[in-house]
């Protein structure tokens, strides 16, 4: 069975995975995190928001979004810092009056970045439950998951 | 209708509500986020942590969402800075292979904190995924939501 | 000659200012910060930004001023960490091809919020000239500055 | 005409360039910030800053000047994180009652670093001004701009 | 015996002690960290530094603790976020070829800052050293400890 | 003699050290820092902590001084912003009621990592400090220095 890689076998204690000796590959993830938003609130966004579809809410979720990835190795304890080269945020809603939040990152470097797709997508989703608190509190962000990974020992698409 | 409060009438741009004028009273808030682990990496992990019910993987999620609820004003832009007076983060585990985060915040202040406890519930969920990814990258994390607010307008208690 | 109270008489080393006995009032102060965009700038912007006045340049201007200000006592070495409890951010151009940041911040506290003005001025003028460089790196700040300030020992009004 | 490359043409949305394809070069870039003191602060400066060179007036101004280059990607939305290499900021006077503060920042990477050389800058000047506002609030950030950068595919210097 | 007030005695786990009941009151506290330099930093510093009172590596040191102090709780799990009202720095040489570092802070709140204090303190003897670490790497921080704190359930004075 | 490399010999202003013609290399530093806990903290510890060996408080430390490395270049003026490969931070006890950090830190890049090591050692046993004062505030931190580094100019090991 894999290991746990962020845990010591002697100590057991947790710790930073030594990625040092690893190979310097362009790599990237994509994760998205859905918002189940009600009827409510979508129905304000649509007269709004999605009417000229530059409206503040997404656009200030995606700049959050955006913001959130560049912090991951200050919030996650164990990520390695590294110098994210793109970050694509969109925002899609569906007729189940939810928002569907997609991050992509990609960085040139010794280790993946799918916690920083998967903590762009939850800040943005975050902040969209921010701005819209005033009218509903019963939103739920009901699905947050990597969707796929490349440039690394092996590359990952959700099934 | 309610409004959306983060966006200005006049100008349709985004901004920080103004609290300036509200009482201070003492504001609680719960959140929990469900992480869908899945059975490898449950039993990977009641190998060790769950056995001894202080192992580093839940341990860490603990500290790094505790770490989280005192950024969220630095990682959703229009929410303000809170001087936090209690934070208490529990995770607990259940037969559907799934572990359940909880985070209550306190504040006596003019604004409430369901940011706060989100954002903490989030980022120890976040941590968790980080810890465990290279066991599997299939898990979810499947419900972010409020559970329960006191001491603004109105309570809430989720339905 | 009043003295620079950020520099200690006996030392003559800086330090910050003890406001511990001072009384806790409602402090507000505005400043604004005035970018020169040049009229090919101004042309692209009002090709899409100005016509519909939610455009994307002003919108991530006025949330990364917005997270600046509560970021002032980080970057300002002697400020004081204040509970910011409002924040308004407004771009208004004009016929000189300037775009003309206004930053208004209210607080409750033992001291003033003028750095917190300016920087958030400077912030979300800079954030302007991020977004507007691929076309031209002719922009100027013109001029930043303290406008108004209430609250404090004396009230303060730019001549 | 020029593109604004942080608005993607597609959706109309902010989104952080792509530069995973570019070139990793040695990028230099100086920036400027002149902040008018006027006479009062001016002359209490000379008789203690400016007599030694060394007071702590400037040195806190170069000192927040430095750490603020370094949080750029932080503080500008879409902005590269970049592994700094060198920082020099300088503060001199002259006999219209100004400070001209200069940052130059020198990076080896695959984009430029004016947004860095003007945010170091620009919060040099607000230090000076902090630390001096307790003799006058009539100090005005008067000019910010760029001055040459080298090193991405053209070079610029200020005309 | 006293329990150890950060960990929750059922779970076992760490947790942000509740201050939400405790009274607000005007606290310090007061810690020193002591680097000890040898005789050729000392010697260096004493042909530049010491000579003027104002050279610049105490004065980094000192702004490098302030700020450190005020980022306190982002470093330190549990610690409770406080608006801090005064922080000053100062630093003495002693005929060991030593520099004492001492922090002083003061807050008005429901927890005492004496990590505040001790984080000043070490940041600031973490700055000297770094200041002067290509003379000589064999410094020493070794001491570093509180010397006061008032204002809470019990004051303290180290014996 | 050798000099202070991060002050300017013209201007004698602080700068940060210009390392852009630097090679390259792996490069490594271990600290340690040495916290005194006395009997009655270790007495403590001992019945819970040390029981499991896996037990909050030295799991917290780790924790807070592996992120604290990745703050370094944010809390010490002119460090230069490293991408950290990777932190390996144990705490051990002694006979004399001490516990003895020992941070270990490694990075490919341009300069050296021992203030990194530093910083990681002296948050941990900040960290320790802060999780048992309700027990005893007479803990002091000992001696914090620097064991080894490698990849540099020269090697250092202390003597």
């Amino acid at each position: 069975m894999k290991n746990f890689s962020h845990i010591d076998d002697d100590s057991n204690q947790p710790r930073m995975v030594d990625v040092s000796d690893k190979a310097v590959t362009r790599r990237t993830a994509i994760a998205t995190a859905i918002i189940s938003l009600g009827k409510q609130v979508m129905l304000g966004l649509k007269q709004g928001e999605l009417h000229t579809k530059k409206g503040p809410v997404f656009q200030t979720a995606i700049i959050a979004g955006t913001m959130a990835v560049k912090k991951t190795a200050e919030l996650i304890p164990f990520c390695h810092p590294l110098p994210t080269e793109a970050i694509k945020i969109t925002i899609d809603t569906n007729d189940a009056f939810e928002a569907v939040v997609t991050c992509e990152v990609t960085v040139t470097g010794k280790t993946g970045v799918e916690m920083e797709a998967l903590t762009g997508a939850s800040v943005a989703a975050l902040t969209i439950y921010d701005m819209c608190k005033a009218v509903s509190q019963e939103m739920v962000i009901r699905e947050t998951k990597l969707i796929k990974k490349t440039g690394g020992k092996s590359d990952y698409t959700a099934g």
